[in-house]
């Protein structure tokens, strides 16, 4: 090493004696990515430096992350010799309060690299991907750089590609295992309001003996998720331990997927999908079947509907959908059945956690006025899961399925798995305020907007407040008359009501023909 | 309008007296995007609304913003009747402490339509450009959606939508108008060390007496740019109405555009092409293009630098970038002369502002050490700029230029900006610190890494402190000894230092072959 002319040590001396700063945690949680507060004079790093590259290195001990930098002037929040760090941030680098932390530009992660090769038309290999998947795990990059990459996969993915990702993605996170085998699983694309069937399916599946330990996700952009719905009957916000323990009793659950981090890499892209309304076959290909995976599910029944305002939108599409479904869970292990199902209506009647979960009891409990089409689809999706149980021939499930729902087998194991996952953290009475959305002619339901019919159930408050919803009155095909209700909105907070109203004047959602 | 049945005024009652906040100044700077801060128990919008959409619109008096949303869990900081506002926002919204400010979940802008329709493949017209320009200025997008909307716009761009960006970002920013014509101006799409011709050919063509507004940029990723180096001399940091100013008195200025806003809408898009490393020929175009068309430039001279380590890498690259440039340039009716120049190694010999405003002065007062290649590009350059003007024939331009310099006029022109615009508020001295890096063997220099030189330059602390650079000894085609030093390194603080001198041993940025 050439000695420096000034008595500086080289490289390898005090080089890596960064200047520290001491942690101060701040009651901030910035819901998304790694955010650092540093103060305007920072004896570490001037932010000024920080305007165009925007990204830290953070270190505290033996952990590292990349975060965002916001620049303060109050020293009382955050002073020269202080880091802020917002919750989040605070817990992924395990520190206490004052303790030493160090930072320095970041150098972009290489991973990023694949982004770019990506952008200008590269085929991405499997390294790539895990590279990707293990810095999207870590946290490393920013939202912006997480929306460059997704954006990059959209253009054009090969099936390779997809798989690869799927891969990588489960590569980088838990995976569970269960003693039992097959382990089988029921999923649904989504997009149909209503169409609670998995709550109907586990109890049966479960009653039957096969082991059905289902993870969902909570409503992001719909009324209301399966985690939704189960919380109005019971808890859904278990750990892995917990998990286990209901599954074990029970030999199924229904709990919300949050707590359990079975692919963290998804969980980061899917927290950026999810604003920017990406919603490409390839990522739903390798987010849908990582989790799967990861679960240490054997067997999948796939429910794909189809209708003009579903996500799929026509039969070719579902069939390429299908086909890319397929060639990824057969290299992965995973066997798959495939349900191209009618998505031109919502399902049952009910659209908002509450609602929803009456048809289910209504279903399970073979009452009168229980949806039809509720029932006969989750009989339809349970029969193929049962089928996964080899002694079982073609056809048979379906049977079987109805025979477990109609001698009340079905219903008591719900109640068994509602006891064992503990009971409903919520109030989930059906909100107090009622609007009726009155036919604008009479003549007959020719349609249903579903996106719409989403739309005005979030807006009268689910799934945050779990009795709010639409309960409708019709289905395609029924003749109405002028004035007569088509649906009722519920809500409880005057606001939300008036906002929901308000948009079902504008379009409420059906297409009525004289 | 329906009744509703609970007694609610319907939409157009008191549907817009949406709940109130209290505006609560934070001294808090984002940098980037707008941000607002809710308390966890936020009286207007329960924050766990925000996870999925995480866009609210903010609105107090007659003026909108969309943000995205933290979450504070210290009431002292933000209470439940609160919103929390960031300096940049606090400002945009024009409200003073305590001021009624009202959110609501944001409905996404029309515009991130034409995003999407983007990514799958459409090609946007005039209106849709427009939309998208419009928005991005009011900061209407959040830096997730800008970064889609570059990578939609990096898989593929056709001309005709490079010109419509081009004159949309025109049509949402301010546009100076100038007594005199022409108004010419130059400038390069960067790229090369040193390189700083501006400072010399601005002063040459404002004493030949054309009028030259230069507006440039400070250094993001670079060891300098433009504006950093004349702040050496002057003050860079002036509003309009001083620029005018100067502008009367001189015919000429160099000031940092920052405080012009020029193109608010591409002010935006390059605050996320930075950090993402995003740099495509038609983002390139529109964002030249449009910034010269506000500045009332009628004639614009542009470098273009082809080399193995420059942005363009080779002459058909070069060609197909000036073709682009000149089909936007004519259309907008700007008079356009793209010059490729030589980008396979630094120009000059300083990199950095202070060693390069060294040079910049060298070759003005026409010193015997003045590094030639500067000169001789700054010559060549100004000649160009300066046959914009009517009156002079083709080729004798460049005998002005000349004749300009020799005679001292250019170097009194420079002090009579530099008196204009004021006194340098930087300290400039060169850095204490120096190591000089050696040759690894003897023979001649083969090639240097343009990006390297420039990281190893950033390194020693250029721009922020002006004084750190590094000092080139040689050109290619020299010969060395081994042990001789190529360059020196300069900079004032030692861990900055340091850290150049590692990365220097690592890879010097030049080639010697034996």
């Amino acid at each position: 090493m050439n000695p420096a002319p000034d008595g500086l040590p080289g490289r390898g001396g005090t080089g890596d004696r960064a200047p520290r700063l001491a942690a101060r945690p701040l009651a901030l949680d910035t819901i998304r990515e790694n955010v650092v507060v540093l103060s305007r004079d920072c004896t570490a790093l001037r932010p000024v430096r920080l305007l165009g590259l925007r990204r830290v290195e953070v270190r505290a001990g033996d952990r590292s992350l990349l975060a965002s930098p916001m620049i303060c002037d109050d020293p009382w929040l955050v002073g020269p010799d202080d880091i802020g760090l917002p919750q989040p941030l605070f817990h992924r680098l395990g520190v206490v309060t004052g303790d030493p932390v160090s930072i320095a530009p970041a150098h972009p992660p290489e991973s990023l690299d694949h982004v770019r090769s990506k952008i200008s038309g590269a085929t991405l290999n499997q390294d790539q991907f895990n590279s990707i998947a293990r810095d999207l795990a870590g946290h490393r990059w920013s939202d912006m750089e997480v929306a460059a990459f997704l954006m990059a996969c959209a253009s054009f993915m090969t099936p390779e590609e997809t798989l690869s990702l799927t891969r990588a993605m489960v590569s980088v996170g838990g995976r569970l295992s269960w003693s039992h085998s097959p382990v089988v699983d029921k999923h649904c694309i989504g997009g149909i309001p209503g169409n609670r069937t998995s709550l109907i399916v586990v109890p049966i599946v479960a009653a039957h003996g096969l082991t059905m330990p289902k993870t969902s996700s909570r409503a992001i952009t719909s009324p209301a998720g399966t985690a939704d719905t189960m919380e109005v009957l019971a808890k859904v916000d278990l750990d892995e331990a917990q998990m286990r323990n209901v599954v074990e009793t029970c030999g199924a659950c229904v709990i919300w997927g949050g707590r359990v981090n079975l692919s963290p890499a998804d969980d980061v892209l899917i927290s950026v999908e999810r604003p920017l309304s990406i919603d490409t076959a390839d990522q739903m290909v390798a987010s849908i079947l990582s989790k799967k995976i990861a679960a240490g599910s054997t067997h999948l029944v796939l429910d794909v509907p189809v209708g003009p305002s579903a996500k799929v939108r026509d039969l070719q599409a579902a069939h390429n959908l299908r086909r890319l479904f397929e060639y990824v869970a057969s290299r992965i292990g995973l066997s798959l059945k495939v349900m191209i199902t009618d998505g031109s209506q919502p399902i049952g009647r009910g659209v908002g956690p509450a609602l929803e979960a009456r048809d289910v009891l209504a279903v399970l409990e073979s009452r009168a006025d229980a949806p039809r089409d509720l029932l006969e689809k989750a009989v339809r999706l349970a029969g193929q899961v049962i089928e996964a149980d080899a002694a079982m021939g073609i056809g048979q499930g379906e049977v079987r399925a109805r025979q477990l729902l109609a001698d009340g087998s079905a219903r008591r194991k719900l109640d068994q798995i509602i006891e064992a996952q503990g009971p409903s953290p919520v109030d989930s009475r059906l909100g107090r305020r009622v609007h009726e959305v009155p036919a604008p002619k009479s003549g007959r339901v020719e349609a249903f907007d579903c996106r719409r019919i989403a739309a005005i159930a979030r807006m009268a408050g689910a799934p945050d407040d779990p009795g709010a919803g639409l309960d409708l009155l019709f289905k395609v095909g029924d003749t109405v008359r002028a004035g007569e209700p088509l649906y009722r909105i519920h809500g409880s907070e005057p606001t939300d009501v008036r906002y929901a109203v308000g948009a079902s004047e504008d379009d409420c959602g059906l297409t009525v023909t004289a």
